[in-house]
């Protein structure tokens, strides 16, 4: 079932490239929403007719349904079609799909693709993290001896300038910052060991499902930034990062 | 010549990719400087070897050498062998190789090239500028119609309060900011219209030169955060963008 599922998002990874070329041509008329959503739409219509093949008796969550939160004791599939749609919208050539399975409200299986690269990490749960089919293994790095990528929560303005003082303060104490317009490939970073630490003030479930597994498989820690677990039927902060650069992070912004 | 130029380029760019694979391993030991720099250094030995073949008169000032600058006025190459150093030792994929032609202290022809996507930006005075042999011309658009990228200038800490600052008030007037840590391919997405515009307080002559000619051929501006002309014998700060975008920077930012 599993490489069934990693084989479908490979496909519907197509779908974001065939988009590739046809958006340098719109991104001189500064974008098209409506076309981008139709691409979202797309990706996301073929994965939930592939999935509900692979697995008929499936709940979705995903971010262009607009949907209920389904009773996540069942299996669930989170997903988002597109992580990272501004970056799709201006060419960027940095975006992800991203599916999660859930099963008794914990995931169970996560992948991320990024077609642009065509990198496919996954994780099952207890069984590690991998990318392109090998093994990811985290280090343990401290703050200081990595880089600290963050996310700016785009659609709620009012945290800017608490998260570009959080960016300030892990400027200093780290290699250096990065913001890169994924929530979804910054977590698979943190798991592959390119950065120690990422932080976000908001994200919605579909944005970090699949790739925090990830990240745990890989022997990372995400939480909330309060230290809390993160919630899979609603949104929250997220902290994830080596098991060291977690804590001196959760130290650091007290 | 350019068409030499831009082949040698490739090739130094294989070097670059070679070196990724063994990067993947040694990221889990956090890195190792003399492994980078013996790439850093591998790719610029390459390009001055194959460049003094190309342009027998021509001199060189280049970020590995640490030498005198030379006489502009004279054919120049101005190297930056591997741009975004920390993203290649991290594994990010995301550096690049930047080498810009100066006669009578102007940028005559510029060459960036990103080996991870096969992506060679070129512009040639006066001609206009290419991706990948396709004609690039920026849109006019504002700061609130697009992204703004930027530059931390790791290696001089004490502009870390500025330089967030001023993330934060591009922030609130953008659509949202992107830190990738390459100046040279933030240069270049400004050129193709990604964002609209990119800053950072500081960065060598190595860092822009060619990148800078890209821009302003597609139809942009360079300055320094002053408004005058950047210098390709010292070091300054740059701000790129069109037209448009960066006028009201500069009022911004006053």
């Amino acid at each position: 079932m599993y490489r069934q599922i990693t084989e479908l998002i490979k496909t519907a990874g197509e779908i974001v490239l065939s988009a590739s070329d046809i958006q340098a041509e719109i991104s001189e008329k500064n974008g098209d929403a409506n076309f981008v959503t139709a691409y979202d739409v797309k990706v996301q219509e073929c994965l939930i007719e592939g999935l509900s093949k692979i697995l008929p008796q499936a709940n979705f969550f995903a971010e262009e349904s607009g949907s209920a939160v389904p009773d996540m004791n069942e299996y669930t599939f989170i997903i988002d079609p597109i992580d990272g749609t501004t970056n799709f919208i201006k060419g960027f050539d940095h975006s992800a799909i991203s599916v999660a399975l859930v099963k008794d409200c914990e995931v169970i299986f996560g992948v991320v693709y990024n077609p642009y690269k065509n990198k496919m990490y996954t994780a099952l749960k207890g069984q590690g993290a991998f990318l392109n089919g090998r093994a990811v293994k985290m280090g343990n790095g401290s703050i200081s001896e990595g880089i600290v990528s963050f996310g700016t929560t785009p659609y709620n303005r009012k945290t800017a300038h608490e998260t570009l003082g959080l960016a300030e303060l892990f400027l200093e104490k780290s290699m250096d910052i990065r913001r890169s317009g994924s929530a979804v490939l910054d977590l698979c970073d943190v798991a592959c060991g390119c950065s120690n630490l990422f932080f976000e003030l908001q994200l919605q479930p579909w944005d970090y499902a699949a790739a925090s597994l990830i990240v745990r498989e890989a022997g990372g820690t995400v939480t909330t930034m309060e230290n809390t677990p993160v919630t899979l039927n609603k949104p929250c902060s997220v902290l994830a990062g080596t098991e060291n650069a977690h804590r001196e992070a959760l130290e650091l912004i007290k």
